[in-house]
């Protein structure tokens, strides 16, 4: 899937919402747990419930890793039930890996070949070469970590380098000619909106997966203002705030309106700026 | 096992060698590929040729993953096996994990609990509330990156910051009070060992886990000379040269001469500089 498709999408659905996967096995609703695959059913309601207001689904590895072999085989169910039912999806492997060459191979073969994942979410912290393996696959991208949404990211991604620039802003800087706007996306947290300005002038073009709307308190209106482009250039991941909306068996229900509540304010939002 | 522990095992052995088990299904001996699990094959004839002479094993999780459910299964019957046979020994799983905390929770109980390993590497770029979690397991070790030993290391770790330190002695200076000296330990490549003096002067007590000798050419006795503490504080890792020292039937004594040649040499460091 290249840039130009992903934004079809976005205008399709007059959405720019990513729902991330994060399932946790102690979190969905208790009816589930007598399934023989709890993640994979929850997952499967959950994206029946909300494909018709997103462009993309994102597990995170953590949860599924946790259930062990079992976790990692729901995980791989989920990924070929998307590609089979709503194949428009971008699927991105939240995976926040880094490795040396030889091992970023190995994750690019586990992530893009046995698993048919659009993306992956990468480390940038031990440079190019455990980046660039991931670009050797068409089609695929890599979405690099730059200004994270947790309370810890100031602690190393918001200190000033000799170049003048914050360390967060030296990772984006260097690494947009590693490859291309077409196989790089980036990483930068909601909760510091206002610093989207200033990315948007290292990096026009290119694609932004945006965390921390919602539960971690971001506000939309703030990330489309600061950081939407031409050809939107935005992917807003809401997690927990649609996936635990409900805890009961009406979970699937209170998803669906979560993510239409938000599908119609990102319509707004995209109207406001004719793209 | 804390670092009490770790060093009466290196006293014991004679030996502060980790053997990496960076089992790649392309590069194992072809016979072993009609065998259900061949990826445990190789590692418990791996770990049976060298346990005399080590006293840390370290599975690169990129590698099991490649292979899928099946991959991490053979993982998991490893760390068993290790534990069963071998239960003096260091297990660490080479992750490189790094992510929010409530994710962090969910890696910990992964490698901690559902597999029991010792320790997790992980990357210190997303700061301190990605790394605490860990903490919360008794007698577990966090292994931060901090100076690894690829080619492209330098693009970002070696960025000088606004305190005057470079991103790596940032990364130790910053995060040595999140734990303490039993519960986190430092990736040094060894080809830079130069700057372990420097390191050592922020941290003469941890362990640092050194990869980078061999096949990458860092040399061993600089790595004990600038890194070397009163409980020795260095794991020194080999990965290819020791499981990859021989492809054919023989690749197990091949292995059990390439450990026995390195602890031999440790042998003699640690004799220089009496513990």
């Amino acid at each position: 899937m290249n840039s130009q498709q992903i934004f079809e999408q976005i205008c399709r659905k007059q959405s720019f919402l990513c729902v991330g996967l994060d399932s946790d096995i102690n979190k969905i609703p208790q009816h589930l747990l007598k399934e023989k695959n709890p993640l994979f059913e929850f997952n499967k309601q959950i994206i029946d419930a909300t494909a018709k207001y997103c462009v993309s689904y994102k597990p995170n590895l953590a949860f599924y890793e946790a259930c062990g072999e079992n976790g990692l085989q729901q995980l791989a169910m989920t990924v070929d039930y998307i590609q089979k039912n709503y194949s428009e999806m971008f699927v991105i492997a939240d995976a926040k890996r880094g490795d040396i060459g030889n091992t970023s191979q190995m994750y690019a073969r586990a992530f893009f070949e046995k698993m048919n994942f659009d993306a992956i979410t990468l480390s940038p912290y031990m440079g190019e070469d455990t980046v660039t393996p991931f670009f050797s696959f068409a089609e695929k991208w890599v979405i690099l970590l730059a200004l994270t949404s947790n309370a810890s990211a100031c602690d190393f991604q918001m200190l000033k380098t000799e170049t003048g620039l914050m360390l967060y802003e030296e990772v984006i800087a260097r690494s947009k000619n590693w490859g291309n706007a077409d196989n790089t996306m980036y990483v930068v947290g909601a909760t510091k909106a206002e610093m989207l300005a200033k990315i948007r002038e290292i990096i026009p073009e290119h694609f932004l997966l945006i965390p921390g709307v919602g539960v971690q308190g971001g506000s939309l209106a703030d990330v489309a203002r600061y950081g939407m482009n031409d050809i939107c250039g935005l992917l807003v991941n809401s997690s927990r705030a649609i996936i635990y909306a409900d805890n009961s068996k009406n979970f699937a229900t209170a998803a669906t309106q979560k993510a239409k509540e938000m599908q119609t304010e990102m319509a707004e939002l995209i109207s406001r700026k004719p793209l």
